[in-house]
């Protein structure tokens, strides 16, 4: 084995802080390499460092565990180094045979053995039971996601400090874009870009610049670490740079180099784009070509999906596994859940906050209340927050801190879920909001309605015990009788009440 | 002339308590009888009272004031009187001639002088405009109605408590159903019954019992003492007497019947139905034969609608004035107030209290919210008030008195439209909901949304001055700097505000 040939398994890859998630520092190599299942293993090659390595090399390896092969693209991360990244997802012996059309890189051989997960390492999140999600070895996980589209394109004491809310918070999902962000709060220049560019700011988009990708790729660990998924924004038309604008081959060549050096990340999600319709460069044809490349490119299959800003995407489309929408259409869905038969996400109904703009400034009650209208329906919500101040730091552009009341009941939210539907909650076209989950706790959420008092249509021949939930201020009132069949409860008469019946086995 | 021609001319008829609306008292027979413009005139005459005068008996009188004719049916008021009002609608003199197959009845003759109203008669209302109302001498009227659909069925003090509610209310509109009401609240026997009934409760549809319908012409003048509109409700299904599947027939007998006694009295408003589609009895052809012949036997022409319960009827056809929803969707305001080219009135968007039906449970700012939003769409809402309460008595069946907090934020509201908008308001599809007025006056409300600043797009080249509203607290912030053009104001930062700009002229 060539000293070149370095080896690099991740072995503690537990989303825990001080869990594995090895960065960049290389392992010697040895006889017998360990990988953690859904760890990430990575071979670094030395290889051409003249012409254009972007555009002249071409490099695959072709992982195998006994008849199984899994081909993967390498890339080029500067000054002659190349590296192959794969997510084993398998226990067992693996072998890697490179191919590569620049000789030093072709035809090297090596092995691995894959091992058993660290105990905080689930594997990356899949579909599972049509509409809800799991991790890999069948953990829950429910997205209760949030938003810093530009997070990683600010300075490192303010990423530091966004890292350091989000792991005091109860979100597990982040949205975050790729390129720089150009918009209103988010007028300053990236610590990095993409491509090269000279004095006049004119991109070559013949080359990448490995260091913006190799920051992104620590902040995706970052993330790993405190157990959120990175929901990778690939496209978005907040542009200055001249990104949202490429010709055809630069975005496909883009895309195949995110995914090959992301794609080994386990908490990586694929979204095509925010408001893909808001990019008038690029049309249908294009988000379908996009869609086929990540889908054959990633070999981790990672949840893919893409977001609107008015007009709605066809989310029944193959490529398509979950449905990211931007929308306050909380009462179309059951329809649309029903319709397309994939998780839907309301991955934009507004944002708490105080800014101008109508999507930017409700109140911490509504925003909360939006998670229990989707959450009810059986689906999901992704929170934002754009209050106004002085610095101009706006969470849901650039991170900081959070100053809104809405994280704490969302959290909260997101805690009775998780207990009581582990595979997520069915939506019921009740009388009044209500869902189901697999074991047949029964969750109601009354919204503007303030009833006296109720009588819930519980099922006839199953016994349950009542709690009664304030989703605002966080309070759970248990009622001491076991109720089963049509059961009259009196309630607070007051707006936003909850009501949640634990079938008692 | 006949003794027997007993001419009564309503005097005063203005609205304000005390004023004319006299009952039933017959003034004696002079030469020069006068009666106030929208007043009612009556012919009382004394006819045949064997057989079936409801079914025998056929008479109509026709009214001219110069060249012009208007033709009204008499009725049976029971033991042999007979009547014929009409409410005279040009100053002049009139004249009149009977026709009828009873002998007795036919071509009597007489006159009367129409003269000026007095001052709070404004005559009945009409639409303006297009899309709003006004009285019949240009009187501006924004309808803020209530809803008590069977409170002249309840007993005497209980009616009368409903009407010193009222007046102490800003409500000047009121649903209410010709016929008694079985429903959830109100299951109590009504004083009267339209039709005789024998011991076994089987009605005699081939009659009229007049009591009932003398009955009900008392409360409409009333609400007329009250400046208040009777919305009539003349079909539902709340039924267990027969009411609602009488022969046809019969439909069209109490039809005439109604209009015939009701016309006269300029507050009355027809409303076909409630919830027209849970009467299953009845079809899309019977409710346009009703509407045909409400609209030919009301020669006041009084305003026209029908209400749904799921089923929107089609407000587009020819005898519909405007549309009656029952709706929460305020968003479809605009579009619908485009195609119908009528007013619009949201008649039924839920109501304020506390019940456990999902449509009789908002909080008094819920209600208040929701007429703000249908005010700034240029349309207009109806209250409800469905609190439980150990008798029973819920304002939205019985009347009684009010529990809720909505009926003051709601007469708040009436009192900045009629002040700015005498002509009404034309909503605007903008960022935020807004209404313009006749006089270029704009009315934002900024519904959850909170702010802290906003740029209002204000037209350049005019002059306004700014107040900021809090639509619950009723409360006005004046702002002391005309502005013009975009202008930056700084708001409270809490949802439910309203920013009004009043145009310097």
């Amino acid at each position: 084995m060539n000293r070149r040939d370095v080896l690099k398994g991740a072995v503690a890859g537990a989303f825990a802080t001080g869990g594995g998630w090895p960065a960049s520092a290389a392992t010697a190599p040895s006889a017998a390499h360990t990988v953690e299942r859904w760890g990430v293993f990575e071979v670094r090659l030395d290889g051409p460092a003249g012409g254009n390595p972007f555009l002249d090399v071409d490099l695959h390896a072709e992982f195998r565990l006994g008849n199984r092969a899994v081909r993967v693209r390498g890339f080029c991360d500067g000054e002659g180094v190349y590296r192959i990244r794969c997510m084993p997802d398998e226990l067992g012996d693996w072998s890697y045979r490179t191919s590569s059309n620049a000789p030093q890189l072709d035809g090297r051989t090596g092995s691995f053995q894959c091992v058993a997960p660290a105990e905080d390492n689930h594997g990356p999140v899949m579909v599972r039971d049509t509409w809800h999600f799991c991790h890999a070895d069948g953990t829950p996980y429910h997205p209760f996601g949030t938003t810093c589209y530009a997070w990683v394109h600010q300075t490192q004491d303010l990423q530091q400090q966004t890292l350091a809310t989000l792991k005091d918070t109860g979100f597990n999902k982040i949205r975050m874009c790729i390129f720089p962000k150009s918009y209103a709060y988010n007028r300053n220049e990236p610590p990095f870009y993409p491509f090269p560019r000279d004095a006049s700011g004119k991109n070559d988009f013949s080359r990448f610049n490995p260091e913006f990708f190799r920051h992104i790729e620590g902040r995706i660990q970052d993330l790993g670490k405190l157990g959120i998924e990175a929901d990778l924004i690939l496209f978005h038309p907040y542009d200055r740079w001249g990104y949202a604008t490429m010709p055809a081959e630069v975005n496909d060549r883009y895309l195949r180099y995110v995914v090959a050096r992301f794609a080994a990340f386990r908490n990586v999600w694929w979204s095509l784009a925010n408001e893909y319709d808001f990019m008038h460069a690029l049309s249908t044809p294009d988000w379908l070509r996009f869609g086929r490349i990540v889908s054959e490119e990633d070999a981790a299959h990672h949840l893919r999906s893409i977001h609107y800003g008015s007009t709605m995407y066809d989310y029944t489309e193959p490529w398509v596994t979950h449905a990211s929408l931007q929308t306050t259409a909380f009462d179309k869905a059951l329809e649309w859940r029903a319709a397309w038969r994939k998780p839907v996400i309301y991955d934009e109904c507004q944002y708490e906050g105080n800014i101008p703009q109508r999507w930017g400034n409700l109140s911490g009650d509504e925003m909360a209340r939006r998670f229990w209208r989707c959450i009810v329906a059986g689906c999901y919500a992704t929170h934002g927050e754009t209050y106004l101040n002085p610095e101009e730091v706006l969470w849901w552009s650039k991170g900081g801190v959070l100053h809104g009341s809405s994280p704490k009941p969302i959290a909260f939210l997101r805690r009775i879920v998780e207990e009581i539907a582990p595979r997520g909650l069915t939506g019921e076209d009740s009388n009044y909001l209500s869902a189901v989950s697999a074991k047949g706790d029964m969750l109601w959420f009354l919204d503007e309605h303030q009833p006296a008092e109720y009588k819930f249509p519980l099922p006839a021949g199953q016994s349950f015990r009542a709690e009664v939930i304030d989703p605002m201020a966080m309070t759970v009132t248990r009622l001491p009788d076991a109720c089963s069949g049509p059961t009259q409860l009196k309630l607070p008469g007051k707006p936003r009440q909850a009501v949640l019946f634990r079938k008692l086995s």
